[in-house]
């Protein structure tokens, strides 16, 4: 049985998922801290890390969590990365979706195998479903005019999330992230149009195409304070394409707060 | 000859029509005071104002600047703009262009002509052409990815502006509109990947099969401050489909500021 590397991103998915294996590896990107004890590699020398989980037993590798692309040296690559700085260099044009889709496909070189997190963890990933509150009609109509903004726009790589009210696009999500994205939706909810009216939702949703392995969108209890705090109804998503983390913890404070949480079919 | 509406939005595009015409009749949507004296109406009782547009002796109209969609009070429609409610409504789901094409059409069932802004003065639209600095190739790439990205979104009719730096989206345009989201790209410029590169650009284009009579993107010297201030190292917008401002003052303060200005063919 081959070991299981993490690579640990930022946000609670990498210790949930830690904590559920037997004693794994765990490296994160250096420079991006995450919550857990983890070795730090760098992209400059994907290469030489590679090697060292072959050498390792390493034969299965889980990413969680949110990782942004990194700073590049120069001057840190090693010989045998440097060769592979062109098929980065160009995937970096079209988004970071392109530039993960290439470092997957560097791991597979290398013979090793990426694994989807509800692989690990099948409960992280809500199926169909209202697990807290009522979506109206109102609720309703806001996430399918979501869906429909994300389907689009995810197409382009940008933004895995929107917050649409009465039928009117507050916010939508982009490099910034999703906390950044309810902030700006809470400064400006005076623009909704009736004040009386749906107060509106957070929407998420894995852009289409986009590879499972990688980068699902995350929400948790924490999303669910700052929805509150952004006056919304409520939380929908994709069912089957987003992580919960901390599933009681969510529907507790979603049910405090009276807002919904809906895993849309 | 007959006589021209000017239908007052905010911003300054209504005062820059209103001083190329000759006494036009100026309106505004009641509770949207714009910046020039104008005798309000209600959209709830729109077709007794467009009764007295004919009874004044109006042929043309021309709407000059933004206009949120209005809060609507039942009780206020007259029995005549009563029977239009179900097409406004209808119009709503769809966004605030859906709202506007059915408002210009029963302006024109009412035999008043919409005319574009640029009919007035041609000189508000600028043609293909760098009109301050110089955009650096990586400049002119943002650009590439911008247009790219907002004919997607637009012909969702969401936004017509993007902040792109670097290949990535920093900011979309949503609601709450261009300065809103100038000032949430500023506070998240430090995303950037390369410190040293490409600051980003804002861009700005109508949306897809737009009607172009009416809301098309604005731009001006303020617009250029909220640019500077953003860090960005410039404006672009689609040449021909964006409305600048008191040219000569923003083409200053770009200058001053080191922004380019580039209507982009």
């Amino acid at each position: 049985m081959s070991r299981i590397a993490v690579i640990a991103g930022q946000g609670g998915l990498a210790p949930a998922v830690i904590a559920a294996l037997d004693a794994p590896l765990v490296y994160a990107l250096d420079g991006f801290a995450p919550e857990v004890p983890a070795t730090p590699f760098r992209l400059e020398r994907l290469v030489p890390f590679l090697d060292g989980l072959i050498e390792a037993g390493v034969g299965r590798v889980v990413f969680a969590g949110a990782v942004r692309r990194p700073r590049l040296d120069p001057e840190a690559f090693d010989p045998r990365t440097a060769q592979l700085v062109p098929r980065i260099l160009t995937a970096m044009q079209s988004g970071d979706d392109a530039v993960l889709r290439e470092v997957l496909r560097i791991f597979e070189e290398h013979d090793l195998t990426i694994c989807r997190v509800d692989e690990i963890l099948p409960d992280l990933v809500p199926a169909e479903g209202v697990l807290a509150g009522q979506p109206s009609d109102a609720d309703r109509r806001d996430a399918a005019r979501a869906a429909e903004i994300l389907a689009a726009t995810g197409a382009l790589d940008i933004g895995q999330g929107a917050v649409v009210a009465q039928g009117l696009c507050l916010a939508l999500e982009t490099l910034p992230g999703t906390a950044a994205m309810l902030d700006f939706a809470a400064a400006h909810a005076g623009l909704r149009p009736n004040a009386k009216g749906a107060r509106g939702l957070l929407y998420k949703a894995p852009k289409p195409g986009q590879d499972r392995r990688i980068d699902l969108p995350t929400i948790g209890p924490d999303t669910v304070d700052q929805a509150a705090a952004a006056g919304l109804a409520g939380i929908a998503w994709q069912a089957g394409g987003v992580i919960l983390l901390d599933r009681d913890e969510a529907r507790r404070r979603a049910e405090a707060a009276g807002l919904f949480l809906w895993a849309r079919g």
